[in-house]
């Protein structure tokens, strides 16, 4: 896009942010998985690049979808973890996870999640981000 | 990706069929802006590459999310429309547009849309879905 910016049109400002094929598998990651390490998000099995990792894990900083902070337990260790603004991507994701459910043929998404997901998406995208936030809290030392 | 195919996981899944910078901006064009026509993709301000539309097109046909159907009125032009499948994708597409609202300082989001949105996304989304649906048998000969 040479003569405008990525603002303005709310999907164009979407795509600028993580128009990717990696950056939601980022999210993801954080968002349901409960990783917070540069070494976790490299899944053998996708197999992405360390570099584009890397740049997408910066990108998502300065977007300030994400934070890096020094692990307090392992200081030669980061810890990865959304900001609100990340997490307010959780209706973007359950509504992904809601249409994939239901057009991939082998789908791995398990039965009870898309059951709860579609009887009350406003609700079940709560109480995720609350059990995220406990979950982090646990962690501190 | 290269042990593992882009099914199974849901945003996987996703990302193998809209995980690219253009290819929600031409379904946006074709949910929201009732554009039907390949020239009518090519927004002078937003530049895609005539190749890139191209293939977007293609690849989004090839997934069942647009059709491609010779216009009767028109023999040399093709009209792109959604199948439900395409159609399926708006709660993706609104909720990427409510978080949009809330984080891109110069968003161009009408403030009727989005409080209406707002009030009740699932209802909100079928209207459109029936508005579209509407407006396309009335342009039919």
């Amino acid at each position: 896009m040479k003569s405008r910016s990525w603002t303005g049109c709310p999907i164009r400002f979407g795509m600028g942010i993580f128009g990717d094929k990696w950056t939601l598998l980022v999210i993801r990651d954080l968002m349901f998985k409960g990783k917070r390490y540069y070494g976790e998000f490299t899944d053998p099995e996708e197999n992405i690049a360390s570099n584009v990792l890397a740049d997408r894990l910066k990108k998502l900083e300065q977007n300030g979808i994400v934070t890096k902070q020094r692990d307090p337990e392992h200081l030669s260790k980061f810890i990865y973890e959304l900001t609100d603004k990340g997490l307010d991507l959780m209706p973007v994701m359950l509504s992904i996870i809601d249409w994939a459910e239901k057009y991939d043929e082998v789908t791995e998404v398990p039965q009870d999640f898309i059951k709860e997901l579609r009887r009350d998406r406003a609700r079940f995208g709560k109480k995720l981000r609350t059990k995220l936030k406990k979950s982090r809290q646990s962690k501190l030392p």
